[in-house]
């Protein structure tokens, strides 16, 4: 039978950490699907269907991987699709504590679902999508981050945002 | 002399969790006071007198423990009461952060009250208000972390935001 | 092809939190080759083919779980069984630290293989083999942590040990 | 040649802790300059220009020291001074984690510029502007966290918003 | 009915940090009793006798202040003086994690003592009488650290230590 | 007049993250002084005379590093070079920690001295010389973590003790 995952997040850009995990995720499930959450209240920069297109278009080429979005509770999601498994990153201590958190309640909330933690390279273990935004990226190189296309898409919206700020 | 202790927090809602620690703290104490912050700041979901209201259906038959709301300085509204003795929970190393410098804090104004923190039962250690919150909780089965009142209540008002926010 | 993982340690002595890490872990794989390390230099308590026997009785009647030991490079170990996932438990902060560390340079030291966390029940995020063995067991009762004969064994090694440094 | 180096910060509002670390720094560096960040998306209670002010009082007499502000990226702002150290206070395990992030980040936007990290006085470890601004500080005595001129301001804001927010 | 706490730890040697909170807990409990662990197992320099004289010296003049010994379980010992009551101090992250593993151990064990957790002044934060010892202190001078009696007995003890290690 | 830093430790062995360290600090100071200290109480697996020799090999053709041991008081040392800033590396937060109190302690040891904080390379974040030693690495690839001189005398030095171990 086919082992597969789920790697869910809000994806509010996809960076090149999220990539690396997504690569060593396909060396040990024979498919796995990443699943962008359609979660209105967490504000995002990004529209889901903009995030899922940024997220295909990063992992083209890369067999086994699916994206798609949810907007379900995120273990009734999982488990519609006759799958155990769901794959989280693990970057730094404060991921940690939320990540411990989240994956007991919904372990409450679900009990065949069991989360696995990996780690991405240490040269991706500082970057944040939410650092990204913050860093007040419009004239910063991010070329080390993200690809190109999500590096322009992020630059085109924040500029789009501030303009509407300063009307 | 009586030992009282007071239990200050937003209880947005109280959580079995809270309850928990409330049962260990009157073992220890003559009196727990609960009190509920009416921090308009916070933003809280649940107004001060709802989160009131579910507190005092939540410990009732308990005894020795009152619920009441305050709006001071809560160092001030503690010594109003002629207490020395505030109590908090220590669930996770976050918490442990906060908790030590909003301690520290509040023992510079003023140093006659200390602060004492106790753990709830390690089945509560992850639950948290605010997680609850994010959970996308309104098709969620949450009898393990909340008596049903309070997710009966916490529902409705989730699903009354949604509404107001999809006008 | 059969998804192996291998489940490496010390297990001085087992706990229930191994225990039910396995269990998770065989939800996940095809097969999990629990693999006690034979590393005299943390002098541990039990000797590798007493902890290994524990293990093998702690995981009978478990299908697709083998037990073996290992004294070899740990990464060498897992090549040479042609396995590429390592899993590890994740309880607490302090673990994650030194699980970081330790998997980023296994990674250096080769590449191919991943290391996966899972967490163990939130009942057993407290238990550690070294505080059982620091909280002066001898008279304590254990049997929320232990199966009876992990138990049994461990008493008679204290008492042991005990015994020669009275002399 | 002489040795400079930036403090980079929000100071919404200027603390003692701050102005400890200052002093500090002079001892080391032949100019410290500070530099209040004109982040508006950050959303400080004080302007950019009354944060300046209040810290060109708070350093008033103190040798060596300027007060600027900057709105381009923080690390072209240190390039175009010349200046190849920047400096942050680190109080707290939360600070460490952002603080990792943050330099990490900037380090590859510019790999000239090298953080320093140094500690205040351990009386303002627990000290932190977002903490003031929650205490409900406006009928706090204050005194023993930050010049009577911080204060005073400070409180103004707040009452100002609050009443703002009552209309 | 008098309260009652129990103050238990290794004390090798006490401190300044120890002492203050002593004197919070007295503030709080009509009596309370530090507990030295009579524990070889840790290996400390003092010996039980030598850290409870220290102790009673050093609490000497306070009221409701008892210091003992103990060489039981812990549990066991606070049970048989029929106290339910457990202080332990919190200063810092690696202390957090610790006493909660050992805190939720102890509850299994006995389910009727709580423990509670109060910090010390945060001038004492940073003390520990691990470090104190790790510091190579013969020559420093630690009248900020420790009372007099204590620096002198410590000295003594680490000289002969290191003339016995010189043999 | 010349800024110096001090960068005190125990180098046993010296990695490539110390290495990284050493020339951050040389673009911001006028001379690193690189202080091996000579603890005997810490037991390092290498001597004092050897560890000065391979790192006086590691910074070889650095300009404005100096090598030295010392085995007084940090402090004191450092006040007898008239030296007032002394840097460490920070890696991770069991680091801080621990660090935090060291430096802290000796900021009451000598009011003078100021420590100050660089982080490393993120490839080096992982990189510990105790864990190297865990690694049993006698069989392992070492070259991306240690000089291979370094490399070479690690390895003689385990091969010996592990021979004077099994005699």
């Amino acid at each position: 039978m086919k082992k597969k995952a789920v790697y869910p997040g809000t994806f509010d850009p996809v960076t090149y950490g999220h990539i690396d995990l997504i690569k060593r995720a396909v060396k040990i499930f024979d498919e796995v699907i990443v699943a962008v959450a359609d979660n209105a209240a967490k504000n995002p920069l990004l529209s889901t269907s903009e995030r899922v297109d940024l997220l295909k278009r990063a992992v083209r080429g890369m067999k086994n991987v699916k994206v798609e979005s949810f907007s379900e509770l995120m273990v009734d999601y999982v488990e519609s699709k006759k799958i155990n498994v769901v794959l989280r990153g693990l970057r730094m201590i404060s991921d940690f504590e939320y990540e411990f958190q989240m994956a007991l309640t919904n372990r409450k909330l679900n009990g065949n679902i069991e989360v696995i933690f990996m780690m991405p390279n240490e040269l991706y273990s500082f970057l944040s999508s939410k650092l990204i935004k913050e860093v007040e990226v419009i004239g910063a190189e991010l070329s080390q981050f993200l690809p190109f296309f999500v590096e322009k898409k992020l630059k085109d919206k924040l500029k789009e945002q501030l303009k509407r700020s300063k009307k």
